[in-house]
């Protein structure tokens, strides 16, 4: 099951749950994954910034997706991030998943590429290097990484390397570079690319209704992701936008740099579905009165939720 | 009328109106100042990043400040943004503002400075230059302009120039910074200082809670801002949440970097408050597809505003 | 006389004297041009960066533009630095210089810019709103500015817009660059464009070897410059760098960032060729340690000077 | 052999070793290590960036580790470079290092780190986590993270953690930095930190004359900053600068960001220290124009030295 251009819908972006020690929780990590296919993922991606893969050891990250693959035991696609600074360890990482049945690879540039030039020599190096047959996912989040993608760039990039089949999409503003990408691949008749929205889903509607085709990001209520894709798919966008707009506060707060990670983990532990919301060091934690406001905004989202019925 | 640490309320900055041909519009300046009088501002703020005063000449500015300063007539205080690469014209339309009978001066840190130890220094540069009746807002927003400000950094400044007697607070994330500054106030028995907060007010409920005094920011419906603060002063918490919430598309939507700009203009022209949406080259402009959104997301809040009552 | 490709030696960026009290110094403006003229300029560039322009009001700017051109009275041609936040103030500025005789507007791409697209869109609203006849220098100096061109975007900028007829070179590393722009001439066939290197002249003999036409730059020994070029030009290679290397201690102290216009304008002083090394604030100081060590400095370099012959 | 404030002269920032083939070559790692200590080399330093410790798996790094260890046989200190994004991998590489025989670790701030009270909590974390008797190596070196240390905060951090001896001073321009903080040592009575340069060397006589101990850079002539110290200590100024300047044109060469470590490690080919300039993927690779360069540059420094005696 690899990835390709036809793909659509929600792939969680999955925490990786350690236990209140900073070991890693595979029964947590279990459970998370049953309750992201419970919650109606149409892939799972691990190994990710928000996975806090740059804070796990090979061998631990080589645990984790060994752990997801069993798991989801091929229900879903599992997208594998193996950003990494060097070349090999990046290779390394994207045969161990393909050999354990893993869709495809999603690969960030790294920080230090400052022309676009740069960009586009660093992907042919690794896709070069990864082999024709290696479905890669593109990661545009120049906030988080400093490095930016224009349209002609994308457009070039996704025209040399087929292998690339799928853009995360988090530029920001990035509204009307998603519908100058669609409207290109009209024009000259290029192929038509899978687009997930990132960014904690904080313009999902708009950017559905500009030709996205669903969300990769790890928002700590993925079925509400889900729904808003469906509510749009059956043409009934002012009901997703309702529903969207139901947890707009909750995912503003979620999507804060840095701490939103730790409101995440929060979230989903008090939702059952990890153990600890422990996130590795340095990293966020959320005091008191961190506490208690997001208690007040889960409450306000029940309430808004039972209104909306 | 100077301004204090007792500044509360919401102080709009304001944007600087263009015909469509570029040139100041000062006819709707008039207009909208008396909008955002009408709207219940408790205060103005011109010459900001937002009101493009980098892109006007010090002809317009000193234009612009007239102009306002002679509409808004002392009903409400008037804050200058005078932030400039030199430290003489800095000097020179404080003087001017100040003269014009303007209640301080916004002054942002240049983009160069990189130690915290130079920010303090370029302050006590600036307030020692000005002279200490001259009363001074500081802006903290790190995402712009690329300075920081940690906590203790803030406190010596405030204990070394009682002249800045506003924060413009909009680091991001900037809610534990609140806090924190706050609690600080009352363990050291320093001096209240006045918090507004910026951003588009993108947290404006939470940052009440946390103890701030009011918003400083263009928001285009400022009657939102200001009922807002209103309900959270007569502890109607839940209400002003419920109107805020209302809104959060929006203000996501105009929260865009850049892009924030041309929307918030777009705005304030289809509500009259100005005849153009005009912004001053080099800047973003909108197209046919961001005017159908924006219709559709002020139609969604103009029904949403109708359920809430 | 206007500005072309074919441009060559070295154009001296020049400082903008003040007195110590901070107003401009004309008369030793006046005593800098002849001095920049008298060591071999054939070229001046005024109201750059280290002009300190953002420093000066619009009024200051044009006072120096009329004082250099009235002094140098058509002996060279003079590059005027133009950059400006806002278009229009640009066009203004370009247009007053071009009216009082200068050869050519220099013009920094804006801060904010991020992708290459933004870079070539800016280029070409301000080529057309300066109009076809009006000669660019276009400044690529990233480790300043934060703005990056790659040789892609060179190419395509300067094969768009013919007034394009010089690049000012300050790329860090810039050699390989500087060889595949010429490459690329030679392999497309395109004109040959006039390249002037920057950073002070940190690398000039390897710069004229790859295909530099000159420098353009403000190291406050600029006959150096002029007798590098010359000998270059004359074939004498290793002596072109015999002379260089004596230098290269003081103008790799001049090149420090931030502080190197003290440093620059603290040698002109001592040259007699300004009244005061005064720097706008806010701006860097020398103190005594920083005095003493550019007192040993300049002695080696004329005891090396000396020994070179 | 644990390091300690009295820690003085130069420790060379070792290369890593690669075959073309891009594996490690431990033989050739043997060989540098030999050469480093016959140049003089007063202590070592592994796994820095310099040394491309972010392109080695784990297992790589215990494999430098344990042979350079092996070859000093304790004849110098070894310093082993164990920044990582993760804090358990910090340690881990950290207690693995000081078991071996390491006398202390060298720890530069994550990029991420923006306020330097975000600098002061990272350092209080890693110091608690590693334990009051590891020696650390703070590393200062804004260009290239993007993380600056003002002297206040380096005075704060030298007096909370003693742990930390050592500060690697590669600020640009630091120059008076320096000075700073051996004069706030005097005034304020405290511990005199040992302080060793980088950059290449770029400003060593003038860094030695401001009070630093000596160079922790990577220079391919270590000769050459051994004996411009020896120079220094023994009064000989002149003379060391003479040595200095002969070779600045190579160090200027070498200190371009990037492109140096290609340079660098070609030198020492060239030198017979290792058996091949192999960068691992993505880096950067000289090409024959380059080279070519590089053989003038040196044959240029032979002729020179031979000059000076």
């Amino acid at each position: 099951m690899l990835l390709d251009n036809t793909a659509r819908g929600v792939f969680v972006i999955s925490a990786t749950p350690f236990a209140d020690t900073g070991e890693l929780d595979l029964a947590s990590l279990d459970r998370l994954t049953d309750f992201y296919l419970a919650q109606g993922a149409a892939g799972l991606t691990i190994l990710g910034m928000m996975g806090e893969a740059p804070k796990l050891s090979p061998q631990e990250s080589s645990l984790v997706l060994a752990t997801v693959m069993a798991r989801v035991a091929g229900r879903v696609p599992v997208v594998v991030g193996v950003s990494n600074p060097g070349l090999s360890a990046l290779v390394a990482l994207s045969q161990e998943a393909m050999a354990a049945g893993a869709a495809g690879v999603m690969i960030a540039p790294p920080p230090g590429l400052k022309t676009e030039e740069q960009v586009i020599n660093y992907y042919a190096l690794v896709c070069t290097a990864l082999g024709a047959d290696v479905p890669v996912v593109l990661q545009d989040f120049p906030l988080a990484l400093g490095v930016n993608f224009s349209v002609p760039t994308l457009e070039l990039l996704f025209a040399r390397f087929p292998q690339i089949v799928m853009l995360k999409h988090e530029d920001w503003p990035g509204l009307s570079k998603l519908s100058r990408l669609r409207a290109g691949e009209v024009q000259k008749n290029t192929r038509r690319l899978s687009i997930l929205v990132g960014n904690g889903g904080l313009f999902l509607p708009q950017e559905l209704a500009r030709g996205a085709d669903g969300a990769m990001t790890g928002y700590a209520y993925p079925e509400m992701l889900v729904e808003v894709c469906r509510l749009h798919d059956a043409g009934e966008r002012e009901r997703a936008e309702d529903v969207f707009d139901a947890h707009l506060p909750l995912i503003r707060h979620e999507t804060q740099p840095g701490l939103g990670l730790a409101i995440r983990k929060e979230i989903l532990r008090r939702r059952g579905a990890i153990a600890s919301a422990h996130v590795r060091a340095p990293g966020p934690r959320l005091d008191a009165i961190d506490q208690a406001e997001l208690t007040g905004l889960m409450a306000r989202l029940d309430r808004r939720l039972a209104q909306i019925g």
